[in-house]
């Protein structure tokens, strides 16, 4: 088979996959995991390789699945598949280390998103093109939100208008998540690449953010996401 | 016809559903708009008296929809409906003012969380009955949280693992939550009856909450609890 979308644009996607996804349940790693019959990550992939600016996706993929993982991602887009490390930051590297040079512009996405939608991947990536060095898509907080302590007493009400719910695909210049990556000392590796770009004092900018780009991580994400499937394949 | 359950517990609940609920589209309250066919008020109030703690729920209506409401619930619960008032504060005060003195466990519970399951409702009557002066059910935080400038550009990452998300029903002593009420001084009316209480400096509990007592005010809320509502049905 050959791959159903040809990629063109500037931007290059690192799909960092290769963690154990024991919340929906034993058995897969979560990447793997079937939504309406079919992978996660191949939805998350097909979802990236149908947006205009990329140009190329590298997926890191857990080391003893990177043949089964290359095949499945074959028939959908032309992907390269790099074993991943044991940490999501050490993932990170190992798939950025694969981009061609020529992409100036970075996204890192979050299989478990396998929803998120070609607009929003567009959106991170103009805002990247516009000049922004980091950018992330943010939703309000809608619930109330409170802070406890360590007994589970509430200690306050958070001011949530303040607070943003941060999605996938986040966007970089390519030097900026090459320096925050280097300068990272998380042991046990971060799990959110404009944390690491915070903390070398580079402003992060947000953009709206989409509801069909849920985390799928329990059985009721899981549930909702099959809702959604349906939803887009019938309209 | 007759009210479908008799209720005997030792619990009153208070049913603020007087807001006009434009996100879910105009036309009618946000509590009257239909999930499964019946309006999203039917839901909670038949999900409040199956509980066996409830014993009493009164529901504060639009002030033009009491005889409305009143037509709606008679067939499901023997609910008292009052004329609601210009702020949700009002319509808890409203509320509870008509509660029998024999009930001592007050529960304040969003109509748009129209699918809280009545072990939910039981959780929090049975530590309110435990001693709890106050309580409400909460969810961990799943999404990376960060805090963002007037601007949308980012401060920082928050700990999102001190912060939880608030659901309803929320339980009170009821000598509590009118204190609460008594001191309140917000002319804009609370929206939250536990902040109240911890202006009044009482510590509030926590239960946990449960992901079907989710929010039901965006389109994508009303297509999720849809979804919950087949399955809740079909199992």
């Amino acid at each position: 088979m050959t791959a159903q979308y040809r990629m063109r644009g500037d931007v290059a996607v690192l799909v960092p996959a290769a963690g154990l996804g024991l919340r929906l349940g034993p058995g897969a790693p979560k990447a793997l995991r079937l939504l309406g019959g079919e992978p996660l990550l191949v939805h998350a992939v097909r979802g990236l390789a149908v947006a205009p600016s990329v140009g190329c996706i590298v997926v890191a993929a857990p080391p003893d699945a990177v043949d089964q993982v290359h095949a499945l991602l074959d028939p959908v887009a032309p992907v390269v598949v790099v074993p991943g490390g044991q940490t999501r930051e050490q993932s990170v590297a190992a798939a950025l280390a694969r981009v061609p040079d020529r992409f100036e512009i970075v996204l890192v996405h979050d299989a478990a998103r396998a929803l998120a939608p070609s607009d929003l991947v567009e959106r991170v990536a103009a805002t990247v093109r516009a000049g922004a060095r980091a950018v992330i898509p943010v939703l309000p907080v809608v619930d109330t939100i409170k802070e406890v302590d360590p007994d589970g007493v509430v200690i306050g009400t958070v001011d949530r208008s303040v607070l943003r719910a941060v999605q996938t695909p986040q966007g970089f210049r390519r030097s900026t998540l090459v320096a925050a990556h280097a300068a990272s000392t998380d042991p046990t590796g971060a799990t959110d690449d404009a944390g690491l770009v915070e903390k070398i004092g580079v402003p992060v900018a947000t953009v709206p953010g989409d509801e069909a780009a849920l985390k799928i991580t329990r059985p009721f994400d899981l549930a909702v996401a099959e809702l959604l499937l349906r939803r887009t394949l019938a309209g």
